[in-house]
């Protein structure tokens, strides 16, 4: 399939770099400030090295890469928030000239979720999103196999930063502030951790996966969020002596809440996943409770769910 | 779509009790001793209620279900070894006359998985097996998803019965064969437990992965299998003095060697599920490791699986 990569950051690189690998050819490739368009086969690592050197993809307009020829836009640019711009013009973009949009921008399907599948109906484009929650884990893929009128409650690790501040801070006693700095010079926190740490990440992938489950309707908004900001190490201490740890848990429940905060769980549960792993937990009507867990970030695992979802889509 | 359900154990029986759930209808249902057939859609409770009071599902010879009108065939009738027959037979049927199948019987794509593939890729029916692997859990719609090409390992727990008999003789300190005796008490292991003990059952899953993995080639024969027959009671407090415990393993190795047998894992280790949970861990070329968990037995577990792999098929 020829893919248009819009964004080239961690994702957006990882895609355009292993798009080969997976039978794909990049014709379109572009980020904030530049792009560079091939209708038989963009040069991607000499885009890339253009960006190290001159700091953009290339010398067309980033815009162009919407027009340009391409069965399917990769949208990778950063997660925004509300109207979820300018991920969502892009998708819109995509599906009014009839192609195919995979996203790893979780705003568009987060925040405007019943807007982007407004215009998949009217479109001959396909919308998937499966980067979107759990980074490599195929969280969406297995909801959608199993029917998720038959998935009752969702719940899970979502965030690699706040879940390795967790557990930092739980086995060596250390506290909050301490192991973020450590996170930061690890590369596993950013410099403005906010974003993980408030627990917004995690609330905006729950939203997602409300909207799966029960068919569009929610937003950042009617997520109650509580992050891990104020967790004294004393309660990681006092869980400890009963077995149990702290978790930054991210719910869909049977009644359709969505919420997230910090919640105690045993030692030995599945939830409680170590460092930056990502857990989702389903709970369905006929097979039980199934876990799937596995890297929620990443360059190229990121990317893996991207191309996965890329596999998925009709032939055009 | 319109099933055709041959098998009437634990699973078919699921399979026709829920198709209705998910927007099929079951057309044809067999025993090995008689079928009941209606095109517009056979009374599933009513067959149900005469096998318990006169043996049978129905009067219609077996044979017809599969001359029936429907679009796919559910076999699930009991794992046979080496021909795999009468289920291949079965296969080959439905195949033959362009129709999908959809198989819980794990005998067809362990033991003869190449003849199956020369049988779909001569016809317009497709063949599905989600449920032959870890009952309720997605293994092979995961490996799908990734790529095989992109899957380089796959391990797992992958017999419940031998996984509970592990687990209480490590948590009680009893030995093999008092727990054995509970586990037939409760129904989690039956009567003659050897399929499941001495690693067959998992064998038979491990050369079923390795097929995907590998596109064909494995049986039974080439999978190195050791149970758990023989294990001390002394093995297992061994291993916890070093935290760890004993889980039988199978896996597919890089290079493509089948093996089954019992292995140390640390207590803490994702490999180390209680009771009859199931787990496989699946390493990935750029996704790192996924692990995919929850109930690998049980008849409404399976056919969920078989239901998603029936929403999996094409129209017809």
């Amino acid at each position: 399939m020829r893919l248009a990569v819009v964004g080239a950051g961690a994702v957006g690189r990882s895609v355009a770099e292993l798009a080969g690998e997976y039978g794909h050819v990049v014709t379109a490739f572009a980020d904030s400030t530049g792009a560079v368009l091939d209708a038989d086969g963009v040069d991607v690592a000499g885009a890339l090295a253009r960006k190290e050197r001159d700091g953009s993809v290339g010398e067309a307009d980033p815009g162009d890469a919407l027009t340009a020829t391409y069965d399917c836009l990769v949208e990778a640019t950063p997660t925004t928030l509300g109207d979820a711009q300018p991920g969502f013009g892009h998708v819109e973009a995509a599906l009014e000239t009839d192609r195919h949009v995979v996203l790893a921008n979780k705003g568009p399907v987060a925040e405007r979720y019943d807007d982007v599948m407004a215009l998949a109906a009217e479109s001959a484009g396909e919308v998937r999103f499966e980067a979107t929650v759990g980074g490599a884990i195929p969280v969406i893929a297995t909801v959608e196999g199993l029917d998720p009128g038959h998935v009752t409650a969702a719940r899970g690790v979502l965030n690699g930063t706040a879940n390795f501040v967790l557990t930092r801070m739980a086995a060596e006693g250390l506290d909050y502030e301490h192991v973020l700095a450590e996170a930061q010079d690890l590369g596993v926190a950013e410099a403005d951790p906010s974003f993980d740490v408030e627990g917004t990440d995690a609330a905006l992938k729950c939203a997602i996966l409300a909207n799966v489950l029960h068919d569009g309707g929610y937003a950042l908004a009617d997520v109650d969020v509580e992050g891990i900001t104020g967790l004294p190490t004393s309660a990681l201490e006092l869980a400890a002596e009963d077995g149990r740890t702290v978790r930054l848990i991210g719910e869909v429940t049977e009644d359709g809440d969505v919420r997230v905060g910090p919640r105690l769980v045993p030692e030995s549960d599945a939830l409680a996943v170590a460092g930056t792993q990502n857990i989702v937990q389903l709970e369905t009507t006929h097979a039980g409770r199934l876990n799937v867990s596995g890297r929620g970030a990443g360059g190229p695992e990121t990317a893996s769910a991207v191309l996965a979802d890329v596999g998925r889509l009709s032939e055009r």
